[in-house]
């Protein structure tokens, strides 16, 4: 039987996007079911389809048979471990341990980024970032951290992403990345390569292309471009 | 060569917690580094001993030989792999898959009972607990979820643990119920025993028993005990 995997508003489910594009770029099939984040109230569509599946009232969701897993890296892990011949992690010992521990930091961490600077895939927000980096010691903080950070990592790789090849890592910077260069942030220029090279890869271009066609302006993901209620 | 971890207070050190109880409650042996919480500040002999080890300055670090590893899920992932035999996940794949997902739930949430509900574990707060509960009715959601959520676990699993037999699972969620117990929270009775079961359990009552002997007052841990300044 294939795999389902529950998403939502591609152009803003960040957690979502990690898990599709690791089953996109590893070729591993499954039907997609797209849950519109019409709201996050207990008697929104959303949270009454996704409920039943999953206590926390998140996405993504992956059901294989009557396995329901609902958290992005549990289901990662789970998918690593069913395909061991992809390598969704790298093979040697310990540019895995490397690359879990990198992804569980991106699983707890960055708490100011994830506030001020949310994913929203089609909008451009040049001016807001500049304003943000000036008005938010902190995002600034954790923005510098990551251009640290991600330089040492591919200082040390063996190839154009984090640990040689595309895993799982990749996949749980990738949010990331689309966020830095959608508020035209100013990174060092190994890691705005990364970033270009993040925009280019298998499974990521076909979700940022379904994001662009998505046409759903969701108010309650719209902090900046709520003013003016129209799309760029 | 042996494992060293380091660690924070144990009093205080709730991510410190995780690794060290599966290591202790599963008989891998290491050498202990405590690193004392002096700071956080930059200059803090805390930083200045942990920053060249993690860029994030942040404990539990794992050192084995020349590998470094600096997040208590990728610790524990790894001694995982490095230890088959001792299932410190479930056996079978599908409650591996489910303790998984509650375990990556645990690292990135529950917010607003880490912020509000430090842990520390010689301090008893039974009446800041009922004022939390009533100024913070996110506090109360996510005790109310919990509650729930554990319990439904309790009512699948085959034995005292969330999934059978200790796992890694039940060492996350460890500070939490150290946390709930210590401000006199009051939950379901399964769930209830379960705490209990928790407090009685290898490996954590040792770490418990380390932190009742710390005599280690950290000011910037105790938004709570702060006011009189002396040991309760
Ligand atoms: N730890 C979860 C987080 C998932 C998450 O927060 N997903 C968002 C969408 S990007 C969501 O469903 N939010 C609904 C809500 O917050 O009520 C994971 O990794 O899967
Ligand atoms: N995601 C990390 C979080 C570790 C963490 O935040 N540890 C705390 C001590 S319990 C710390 O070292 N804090 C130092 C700081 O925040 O500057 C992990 O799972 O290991």
């Amino acid at each position: 039987m294939k795999y389902t995997l529950y998403i939502g508003n591609k152009n803003y489910s960040s957690w979502s996007m990690r898990a599709w594009i690791v089953m996109k770029h590893f070729g591993i099939e499954f039907n997609e079911r797209l849950v519109r984040f019409d709201s996050f109230d207990d008697n929104s569509i959303f949270k009454k389809t996704i409920l039943p599946l999953n206590p926390l009232g998140t996405v993504p969701i992956l059901v294989d048979d009557d396995l329901v897993i609902t958290d992005s890296l549990a289901i990662c892990e789970y998918l690593a471990d069913k395909h061991p011949t992809l390598s969704l992690w790298p093979n040697q010992t310990r540019l895995k341990a490397k690359a879990r521990c990198v992804t569980a930091q991106m699983h707890s961490g960055y708490p100011q980024i994830r506030r001020y600077l949310p994913m929203n895939i089609e909008a451009k927000f040049a001016e807001w970032g500049q304003i943000i980096l000036r008005d938010h010691r902190q995002v600034k903080q954790e923005v510098a951290f990551f251009d640290r950070y991600i330089s040492s990592m591919l200082d040390k790789s063996e190839g154009a992403y984090l640990f040689g090849d595309f895993t799982i890592a990749d996949a749980f910077y990738a949010p990331m990345c689309i966020r830095l260069k959608n508020f035209d942030i100013t990174m060092s220029p190994k890691v705005a390569d990364y970033i270009d090279v993040i925009w280019q890869t298998k499974g990521i271009k076909e979700w940022v292309d379904d994001a662009l066609n998505e046409n759903d302006f969701i108010a309650m993901d719209e902090p900046y471009r709520l003013n003016n209620k129209k799309r760029q």
